[in-house]
Parts: structure tokens; C-alpha cells; sequence
């Protein structure tokens, strides 16, 4: 059995944020293998006690300071055009893959995963479902107004696949006019010819 | 300094081969920053020198090995059409994602490789641009025929990223049909309309 939080009615939030500082902080230092919960409470100032009525454990405490970063990034645009909702989605996953704590956390956090299956699904129902959510959103407008040529979910793999896989797989920055040369290719290919 | 590859016209293939099938199936079950030389030698059969006469170390062992697997997986396809092209990485592109060893290791070592600068640069010049140069060289073609709408690097990070990103990333299996819908959507981003 998890332990689960308790008596979430008197934590107090400015703890909680200089937790999720601290979470963040070792994370990016030491990365999620080495992290541990008496390394985050030193650097919180706090007792492990406050991690563990927080969180069950180490795998919801790190993917919970993830989402604060990450779930708020995602906008929902409501332009009046299908260009201008993706060309404010693709800003914003370029303003969140280049964020220096996210750079340098989620490829680590992403690769243990595959070995952590707890991890993998903190980080799936925190972090990824949330913002695919946010993003679905906007595309699910484009498929009522039957502007799509796809299904929703593969408009959503192609809307955030391109700049992970240049900026957190292969870290190459972008060139001048990148973001708007790609927002004009998945117009093309998300929309009806 | 470092320790170059001498007498590389007296390597046995077969030895070379039987390391490489060590370092793939250390690096699946261990990663890469438990992944020793010694335990590679063990593996394979073989001392350590001879680890040492192929390869200056341990990026360099891993990378290549990782090479075997992933360079000549890129074929470059001339069907006569920019669909036919496009549908032949497709289809690659997913046969080397879900290859076993492949979807085990590559996550792993693309995140060792954000904390580790001589690992990064292995990786790309021995996995990661051979790799591209060879999609490259079918784009090529098509802005040749005045067929892209867009420059060739962005057309190369469309085509390689919406499956990594949902095999590799979100570890999302395909839904069927994905590949054939997932290339007509390539073919509309990248192609004058």
C-alpha cells in the first residue's frame, strides 16, 4: 500500500513551493536516479515528513514539480484561425522545451522511465496527458469546424513532435523563421487541401 | 590523448562482431552508465585490449555498436513519387523504433548524452547525422524537382519526428493505419500546394 496524503487542508503552499524549487533544483543537478527525498528536504529547509504528507513518493513528488513548469505552459488559443491557434501552440512548446530546467530535466526524467514503470505513469498523468488535454482542445475546434484532415490525435503527435525531437533529441537551435515556417507546414498538413 | 585504433588491417570481423552483439546486450540490460569495459570483454569472450584496438573508449564502443543497428536500417528509396519515398522512411523509421534492442537503448543513451558532451558528439556523428544524410538525400531529390514547400532541414525533422515522439517519448503503440495517414500528412506539410 502507497502511502497517501493526509490532512491536505493545513499544508501550508509556500512550503510546498520551496519544495517543488528544491525538487527541481537536484533534479537538474543530479538527475532523477541519484535524487533522493533527504537531499530535496536539506535543500528545502524542511523535514522528509513534509515530502511524504505531500506526496507518496519519490515518483509523484518529482513528476508534481514537473507539472507545475510544464501543465500552466500549454495555452488554449482561441485565434478565430486555425493558424493562429497552432502558431501560439508551437510558441509555446518552443518557450517550454527551451526553458533551462525543463531542457535539462525531461530528457533524464523521460529516459528513466522506460526503466521506472511507476515514473512513466506519475509522468503520464501529470505532465503528458495534461498538456496533450490542453492542446486537444484547440485542435478538437478545428475538427467541429471540419477543417481536419486527420484524426485529432495524430494532428497532436505532429503539432509537438517537431521541436522535441530538434531542441531535446538532436539540440540544435532553431533558425531564423523556423517557428513560423513550421507553424505554415502543419497548417498544410493538419488541414483538408 | 586519445587512444587510436591501431592494426585495424588484422581485426578479426567475427570478433568485432560478437563484441558489438556484448555492448548492444550490456547496454539493454544495464545502460549506459553502468555499462563497463570490463564487463563487455566478459560478455564477448575477449580481453579488454581488444576493446581497445577497435575503439578510444566507451562513447565511442557504444556508438558504434548502436551504428550497426541504426545506419544501414535508413534506406533511400527512388520509387519515382515524393509519397513512395516518404512512405519507405515511414515504414523504416518504425522498424528501427520498435526494434527490440533499439527501443530499449536509445532513449537511455540520448539521455546520458545530454550530461555527457563526448557521448553527444558520438552519437551524432556516428548515428544521428549518417542517419539524416541518407533521408537527406531523398528530399534532395524532391526539392530538385521544385516539389518542397519548405527548406530540407525542416522537411527532415518533420519525416523523423512524429514517430519518435510516439514510440520513443509518449511509448504510444500505432493505431492501424498510422503509417499510411501519418505519410499522406507528411506528404501535404512538406509539398508546394
Amino acid at each position: 500500500m502507497k502511502r497517501t496524503p493526509t490532512g491536505a487542508a493545513v499544508l501550508q503552499p509556500e512550503k510546498t513551493a520551496s519544495i517543488t524549487e528544491a525538487v527541481l533544483a537536484e533534479l537538474a543537478e543530479a538527475g532523477y536516479g541519484r535524487l533522493s527525498m533527504e537531499a530535496v528536504a536539506r535543500r528545502a529547509g524542511v523535514g522528509k515528513s513534509a515530502l511524504y504528507r505531500r506526496w507518496p513518493g519519490k515518483a509523484e513528488m518529482v513528476t508534481a514539480a514537473l507539472s507545475e513548469l510544464s501543465v500552466p505552459a500549454v495555452p488554449t488559443p482561441d485565434t478565430g484561425t486555425l493558424r493562429g491557434d497552432l502558431g501560439v501552440l508551437v510558441e509555446a512548446m518552443h518557450a517550454w522545451l527551451t526553458h533551462p530546467l525543463i531542457a535539462r530535466i525531461l530528457p533524464d526524467v523521460s529516459s528513466e522511465a522506460v526503466r521506472n514503470a511507476d515514473l512513466a505513469e506519475a509522468l503520464r498523468r501529470t505532465v503528458g496527458d495534461p498538456r496533450r488535454d490542453m492542446a486537444r482542445s484547440v485542435l478538437e475546434r478545428a475538427a467541429a469546424r471540419g477543417e481536419l484532415a486527420l484524426d485529432v490525435e495524430m494532428a497532436l503527435d505532429l503539432v509537438g513532435a517537431p521541436l522535441y525531437w530538434r531542441l531535446s533529441v538532436r539540440h540544435v537551435p532553431l533558425t531564423p523563421g523556423y517557428l513560423d515556417a513550421l507553424t505554415d507546414a502543419l497548417v498544410r498538413a493538419v488541414s483538408r487541401p
